[in-house]
């Protein structure tokens, strides 16, 4: 038996980290300016504790274009290197002197926003250049130190005459990089994942204007300078504490995030916890569309401010996915899939507080600015319904605030839509019957009707409004919904009376045998009610389950399989009371019996948006025939 | 100056592999079956070639759970190691096996199969495994070795008593990680990763029933055994040559790759090149919908029959990701971010290459079957659109097969249909004006006028179409698209000759002021035409330009800016020859020409669709009224 110990070659895994250490290489200018970061955080964490004694100032990181020289310049005032430093955190790959200062320093560092973590980050560099050079000079009395590597292991180590503190990294970018020397390239990169970090950043200069001089004339041109180009906001709202912001400030940090987006966000969560994990962050409510795959993945991920990812799937709840804004936390393991991610204890309850941050929110603004809820109420609904749908936590807050609108613009919880319709809509069995229309134009007539009847008619549009339903029919008692066209009042709302119909059961028989004669070829069920005579003679009527089941196929599961693809089915409702039914029953030419019974079928589907094509052209044609 | 050598220490990299080397920890096993599958063809080879006299027979991989045990077996029978080289290939991380001998045997075993890259692919077992075991014996003559690894930088090597050829890799699985204890997850795994790799794997048994023996009963049951269970197809029909597939081949190869999808794809496309770059693979047509989004990352791309992913974009045109099928190509770089993979110069030729055989093979269709080509065309048309949107060479191509269909179900080319049209739909200005709808129902009654007249109405209902349209107008020479409800016809495609009105200019005065004082305040454009008497009295037209521009912004780009949010705008055009417009100049009493003009305008309206909500409830009422 032999021991031994596994042996990685420098010259094996050299090529590697050069080649496929990120997927993107656009990451390395990330990776170093988190390194300069860190350099200036670490320097200002010394200064403060008082381990040394030098002046912190102002320090800048400075990023800069040599495109004649074929160089990328990354400097930063931060507290550089030794060169026995130097031999210790870059000759060895994979020691990461940011795990060590935070061992070393560990109670007091734990809120400097130190971010490096595996000491790769550097190697990056060898993704976009032939050769990189690093001239530091550490903030100890030592002299500075000049290191060059070709991209080959072996590196040439010198001293240099840089007397101010700080490092310096100079990239010559290889021939297949180039891109990385144009300027709109680094500062799409710089305002893509370095736009919140926390030490200021340069990149160039821009003019600006001053005021203008006091006695300065008219015509005079206002006087300019020139000024450093700061390319971030180094205390981006989401690092300050509620009580410092205001709604404005909230507003303009959305702006600062989406600067294309014309909207404002209808409201803001303010995400802060420190245990049991660290998470900050603002998510915003925009109005929301009733198209649910257009409007994911603009959440963006932050680990101490340096952008990471915007897409958040696993770590935020589906249902909130819709939402903008930023979090910021750094124990969100990142590098692992996202099943993975989805099993991890940390990260669920990361997303369990998310949640539970957002129902209060919810809950309070209904309960403080009832009318602002409901006036936002059309923007945010789908969320709501989708989170009563996906989370039984969720649903069990939302139940209080979630509301039901009317189509004449009344607003109730679900409560008070009980307390509301319990005399009118409560059946024989006892059962609350909750009609509602999914589109007030198209069902407008069924609508009327209703409401000429004193029923409430709710206004449900959403596109997931059926599995709620279908959800609230299961969670709640004696409750169901019923769509104003899936049958008519008397039916869908069953009470002890019944209407007398004109017609003896005779000439009832009679009737239905001329109806189904005349539309024979049409696939309605007829079917002969005795209903107020001022209501329309004809009804056509789509049932309840059916619809909502093939509706609930549509947007995703529910329902039954395979249901979408079942025809329609429609019934035809006679109104065995209505003078125009009379008319159609008494009339002595058959000719005639077929045009009224056409002509009123053919309005009774045009109600119901089912005559079409050929069918309208010929409905249009016989009536300008009758009115002329 | 000092020079040196950068240092990678084991202790620091081996946890990095461990945690980060893929992202998905569900990788190991791919990568261990891919190095399985490379032991056991470099063993192929070397029989092959006469390099040794070992007997190569049916050798296949078998994956085994331990569930008690917490094990995973992967074990096979290539061509094993000895001791020397466990030290040389395993012990030394990122030292890969596969490359040294594909360089060795350069010329010999270039189609070989051979997938290991880096070496890199075992130390992925440790993402998973708190311990590793290899026990291998060689197909040299030499003993059996056991290499143990606790996943610290330590192992153990003794001898084993292991006497048959091949490698076992034994994973004691981690705590973190039992999922891949689960039978039905490795399945999923295999399934998903290995399912067309070229060594048949063996994943447990099951029962297979035999033929009952000669003489049974008609009670007696069939005897049945247990054979293995492999769960790939080592020969998939993309490795073949075209010349050996029929087209039941193909369809049976589609149901393997897609065993939920029910319908059979439209036809095949078999990709096969060696020089400049190694492709093979079967692209589908399946029936494609209208919707642009739901349809894509359908095509599965393999290298060297292991899969790798099923979001090709960026390798294969946009327009072509709607398709389904397979892609197998050993030379597109996989570990590098999309951007890059577009800007690659191998990629594009691909790209280019895949482009020019789907053209090659529509056209070959169109050409050998037209009639076939023809009933087609409604399912593969938006791909067809897509394509000659956004890419110019297959436009060229596209040209001369792209169908342009009528109502009436005719499809003719875009040469052809110029032949057509081109003595009654050429203006006065020598345009040629192609008429069209985009929907059969809604335009019904404006397809039968224009009918009616002897003219053409194409059907063009993709939702890319009025780019395309756009296209043409400007890449042919006058010719211009017009819906048909776009204006009335004679101002569609204006001849020399101009119907002569009955209504003298004064009386239009009065005719037009009487309108404009009914429908004052439905804001439509009133315009007053000499048509045919038997023409309808009033018309809903809605200007093309407008439309079309809005049609365009919706459908991604194109168009105008701003412009989707526009109110449509239409025209009024009133029948000046008409029966009934005569009426309305002529009744005496307001009322009734007011009653008169606003049924003939709510005739109009519903002609268009424009009649809606409560207006259409009136209407119907009124109707009701007008019959009885």
């Amino acid at each position: 038996m032999a021991t031994g110990k596994i042996n990685v070659s420098v010259e094996n895994i050299f090529p590697l980290i050069k080649k496929f250490l990120y997927s993107d290489h656009e990451i390395f200018l990330r990776e170093l300016v988190s390194n300069a970061t860190d350099a200036t955080l670490k320097l200002k964490h010394l200064t403060t504790i008082g381990e040394t004694k030098v002046e912190y100032g102002n320090p800048i990181i400075e990023i800069k274009i040599d495109k004649e020289g074929k160089k990328l310049h990354i400097i930063d005032q931060g507290l550089g290197m030794t060169e026995e430093e130097v031999q210790k955190y870059i000759n060895e790959v994979a020691f990461s002197g940011a795990e060590e200062f935070l061992d070393k320093y560990k109670d007091s560092a734990k809120d400097s926003g130190i971010i490096g973590h595996f000491g790769l980050g550097f190697y990056s560099a060898f993704m976009v250049a032939e050769k990189v050079e690093i001239i530091t000079k550490s903030y100890k009395d030592e002299p500075a130190a000049h290191w060059t590597c070709d991209g080959s292991p072996n590196f040439i180590l010198e001293p240099s005459d840089k007397t101010e503190r700080g490092t310096e990294i100079i990239l010559h970018i290889a021939e297949d990089s180039t891109e990385f020397l144009e300027k709109n390239r680094i500062s799409e990169l710089l305002s893509k994942y370095n736009k919140f970090m926390p030490v200021p950043i340069k990149f160039g200069t821009k003019t600006e204007t001053l005021p203008k001089p006091e006695g300065a004339k008219e015509e005079d041109k206002a006087p300019t300078q020139e000024v450093d180009n700061i390319i971030n906001n180094p205390n981006p709202a989401w690092t300050k504490m509620p009580a410092d912001l205001k709604d404005e400030d909230y507003k303009g940090f959305y702006r600062e995030l989406y600067p294309m987006q014309f909207e404002e966000p209808l409201f803001h969560i303010h995400l802060n916890v420190d245990y049991p994990f660290n998470l900050t962050g603002i998510l915003y409510f925009p109005k929301l569309t009733n198209d649910l795959n257009v409007q994911k993945d603009r959440i963006q991920l932050y680990q101490n401010q340096v952008f990471v990812t915007d897409n958040v799937e696993g770590i935020v709840p589906e249902f909130l996915t819709m939402l903008r804004g930023v979090i910021d936390s750094p124990d969100i393991p990142l590098n692992v899939s996202r099943s993975y991610l989805q099993a991890d204890g940390a990260v669920k309850k990361i997303a369990s507080y998310i949640t539970r941050k957002v129902a209060d929110k919810l809950s309070s603004l209904f309960k403080n600015n009832r009318e602002d809820f409901e006036a936002k109420w059309n923007d945010i609904k789908i969320v709501i319904e989708y989170g009563m749908l996906s989370e039984d936590k969720f649903f069990e807050k939302a139940d209080k605030f979630a509301l039901y609108p009317t189509v004449d613009g009344n607003f109730y919880t679900f409560e008070e839509l009980q307390e509301k319709l319990k005399d009118n809509h409560t059946d024989k069995d006892d059962k609350l019957v909750i009609l509602y229309a999914s589109n007030k134009e198209a069902q407008h007539s069924y609508i009327e009707t209703a409401k000429a009847r004193g029923f409430e008619v709710l206004l449900l549009d959403s596109p997931i409004v059926s599995h709620l339903m279908q959800k609230l029919e299961t969670s709640k008692e004696n409750v169901s919904f019923a769509r104003v066209d899936a049958d008519h009042l008397d039916n869908l709302i069953k009470k002890e009376d019944t209407q007398i119909s004109k017609l003896s059961e005779e000439e009832k028989e009679q009737l239905k045998t001329v109806l189904e004669e005349v539309i024979q070829n049409k696939s309605y069920t007829v079917q002969l009610e005795a209903m107020d005579s001022a209501a329309a003679p004809f009804i056509i009527t789509e049932p309840e389950f059916l619809r909502r089941m093939k509706e609930m196929q549509q947007t995703g599961g529910g329902g039954m399989f395979g249901m979408s693809n079942m025809p329609e089915m429609y019934n035809l409702i006679v109104n065995t009371n209505s003078d125009l039914v009379n008319e159609i029953l008494n009339t002595k030419t058959a000719k005639k019996k077929e045009r009224l019974i056409n002509q009123s079928l053919d309005l009774a589907r045009l109600s119901k948006g089912l005559l079409k094509g050929e069918e309208l052209t010929n409905f249009i044609k016989r009536s300008y025939e009758i009115i002329k």
